[in-house]
């Protein structure tokens, strides 16, 4: 029988998203549970063996017909050994060897990754970087993680930890960061930092979607705000622009809906900081395939392997 | 007849160096100039035009003996076109077409690129890079230029503008830099701005060798100094090890000669800002090939045309 399903997982700090995929990576039914529902490391991870099982059974598939569970973990992999290293957002993980777990239990091939590194595969293959040989997709969050596209492939590096965009230091003067350096990109526009610069100009209660929601209606203290957010990363995408030549910068997550705000002012700073040659190659893009690129990644994640 | 000899040309802002080498890119005969004894751009092209047709003469070598002319060049090249764009240390030089001048006059193949990008190959195949295929090299000079080795080979960009290590932003809010950018490397550690510091340091004689020399020789201020320049150098290189989880980096150029005051810095910034995996795996260590680089680089570039 072809195998013709992949069995794609993206674990997020929030959300465990599951999907059954065919081969041409067309999600065929999904499934979604709250990740801190599951309240340690091994019921999460009898929740992710049960919506596997749950695929196979309610779409009557034989393990003949899977051709691998592709999964994309937030956090730093080890993906030839199958090891997760440690899930800074999720208590309980070090060193777990989650493929050879997972392969017991469900007589199934299954391949890690780190899930920031399987969105930028998922936008290089089929998204917003689909033209471009040399880019990096950013995913703006808690975290602000990057994966690489260099010569046409998925850079890993020797440890699989190439991409590390939020440790890129900015300032290096500037805040002790979670990675123990001082002046990380993270320590600017990660989520916890711009929300509590968000809380001090628009009250305490305000959500980042709201600040966005205020700079689509023009309102000229947010889009203030997101410019600002812009140029600091702006500042790091020029670096990054000048030392690798990139075609496209491709940002995501759930900061990139902040919209030309946001957009207009990376442009204008790269524009301004870069050098001239490299400055005028790149393109900077919104990334097209929202919350699935993770899925979607971790797809083609089964189907290179 | 085998093609057995290769003709290296290394133009630097003070030197033009030329190298008769063997297949084995040995070197078999040199010549030198100060290219500042060439007044212009088209009496500097006769005096490349004049040194390769000295080695043919002398060493009784037919056109078709020799594989190619290889030349590294002080400033951004389209290697493919054999094209410079500019040279920001000689003047006169704007998009010119040096390959197909060059070919013209020898009819020899003729293949020009970056020096930096060229020494970066040279310490790859045959120096202090040679086992690592991810690494970063870089030339300390009155520019900081670099190459980057990923995957085993050269890695260039659509431009092949990669590399400009020199206009990494180390503070956003730094001095304006020659690229028209602010705050890049090379404002605070090119030749330009460290002798300034120097000078106020030591008087206003002081060349950098004599301030190495002092280093070498247990002065605290001399080592004290060169420390300086070697934190700010960590700094660039922990956010590249981020980044690019590189296996190595190679210092070499004139401020390599600084010796440990300078690396034991750059290795100890490295070690507290980097994260942990990163800064684990990577290698600081010293050019191997010291000024022959350049043209052992040029050799590899014909070689692999």
């Amino acid at each position: 029988m072809v195998k013709k399903f992949i069995i794609a997982i993206d674990l997020g700090g929030t959300n465990l998203k599951c999907a059954l995929l065919d081969s041409r990576l067309k999600i065929k039914a999904r499934s979604y549970f709250n990740t801190r529902s599951f309240d340690n490391k091994p019921k999460l991870i009898q929740g992710i063996i049960q919506s596997v099982e749950s695929f196979m059974v309610n779409h009557r598939l034989n393990r003949s017909a899977v051709l691998g569970i592709g999964i994309g973990m937030p956090g730093p992999v080890d993906t030839r050994k199958g090891l997760v290293h440690f899930l800074p957002n999720i208590p309980g993980w070090k060193e777990v060897g989650l493929k050879k777990i997972l392969e017991h239990k469900t007589k199934l091939p299954v391949f890690i990754d780190n899930d920031a590194k399987l969105m930028a595969l998922a936008e290089y293959k089929c998204g917003a970087a689909k033209k471009y040989k040399n880019a990096l997709c950013l995913t703006l969050g808690t975290g602000v993680g990057g994966g690489l596209i260099i010569d046409g492939a998925l850079y890993r590096g020797p440890d699989n930890a190439a991409g590390e965009v939020g440790h890129l230091i900015i300032n290096e003067e500037g805040l002790v960061c979670g990675c123990g350096g001082r002046g990380c990109l993270e320590t600017y526009i990660g989520n916890n930092h711009i929300i509590r610069e968000a809380r001090k100009l628009f009250g305490p209660g305000i959500t980042l979607e709201e600040v966005s929601a205020l700079a689509g209606k023009k309102n000229a203290k947010a889009i203030n705000f997101w410019n600002q957010v812009g140029e600091k990363l702006g500042v790091a995408v020029s670096t990054l622009v000048n030392v690798l030549n990139l075609e496209a910068v491709v940002i995501g997550g759930g900061v990139s809906h902040a919209g030309n705000a946001l957009f207009d002012s990376v442009r204008q700073t790269v524009r301004s900081r870069a050098m001239r040659v490299q400055g005028q190659r790149v393109k900077i893009l919104k990334a097209k395939l929202g919350v699935d690129a993770g899925i979607i990644g971790a797809g083609y994640l089964v189907k290179e392997s």
